[in-house]
């Protein structure tokens, strides 16, 4: 089962995935905790440039998350899956559209025609959004880089950004509340993955 | 004025080139020679990945050229374009048309359209295509590479992809030979920068 974190800086979406991680293996199962950008020696090399590089126009930005994400699905997300591992994804295609395109204006079409050839297919069976007000992730964000300096506008476009994703496929995503402690958000994570397999 | 170098590996474009560039400083122009991919330090970088890193996909190759253009053309192109410069580049979108389009069999109407993003509409006023059968190409190669080790027929495919291309925009590209020696080749190529310099 492919799982995907999305949500703004300051969700907890990164320290949820860690919990559950725990919890599913405490439950018996294999899991492959990954990420995007950044997995992998190609895509270290990638966030590299995507970090600490000069300012990058959006569109610069976008093909090294695509380039990211087309070599992280073949190498290291389509193998765990079929070893029948669970696999927990910090981030992945649908924030492409919701920062690049609800946010920032580029074409949301041709980002979702986009990450389907990144992806070659390939769709998560669930997606996990941690949602809640941009003040409330903002204040909890002690190193503020390139996105959190942002104005609060932008902000609400990301959050409007993944509730529209969301309401598009409601039969992929759950919307969890981030708004409380992190405890209760990793436990909601939880029940919905675990509910997800019982299904499967 | 923006000429780019479009032709297969062994084609003598990167030679042609450098001699180009220094006639035109003779004849009083200010010169930039640049190529893609591999300008810049975020250029550089990414070449670093898609030459000496873990074999890639061709969608990923393809997200990774099209990353560098964007950046290539902004923050080093356009820079140049605007100080007046005649600007020389080896290989630009053309090559991506070419080789992840017409001979790996990617889309070329969503290529075209992915360039054009990429280069912010940013078109050459000039390029120059040293044609040349694949089997002269190849036989003056002594490094071989990833792209030379293909079979023949991949360059055919090349070869005859660059021909299409030159002939959808015949306003745009001249068709050098490049089977002869390199002096020859170079020579043809200066001679139809400056009946295009002559004419702006």
């Amino acid at each position: 089962m492919f799982v995907t974190f999305e949500g703004p800086e300051g969700s907890g979406k990164s320290t949820a995935l860690r919990a559950v991680s725990e919890w599913l293996k405490d439950a018996g199962h294999e899991v492959l905790e990954t990420r995007e950008p950044g997995a992998g020696e190609v895509g270290k090399k990638i966030r590299d440039i995507l970090l600490h590089g000069e300012e990058l126009l959006g569109t610069t930005e976008t093909f090294l998350f695509l380039a990211d994400r087309s070599h992280h699905i073949k190498s290291i997300v389509r193998p765990a899956l079929s070893e029948g591992k669970v696999v927990l994804c910090d981030r992945h295609a649908d924030s492409t559209v919701v920062y690049q395109g609800h946010a920032r204006g580029m074409d949301v079409g041709l980002l979702r025609e986009l990450n389907r050839i990144a992806t070659d297919g390939l769709k998560p069976d669930l997606t996990l959004l941690i949602d809640l007000p941009p003040e409330i992730g903002l204040g909890r964000i002690t190193n503020k880089d390139r996105l959190d300096a942002e104005p609060l506008e932008f902000h609400e476009k990301v959050r409007h950004g993944f509730l529209t994703e969301a309401q598009l496929e409601p039969g992929r995503w759950v919307v969890v509340d981030g708004s409380h402690d992190p405890a209760s958000t990793a436990a909601a994570c939880f029940e919905s993955i675990i509910e997800r397999l019982k299904g499967n």
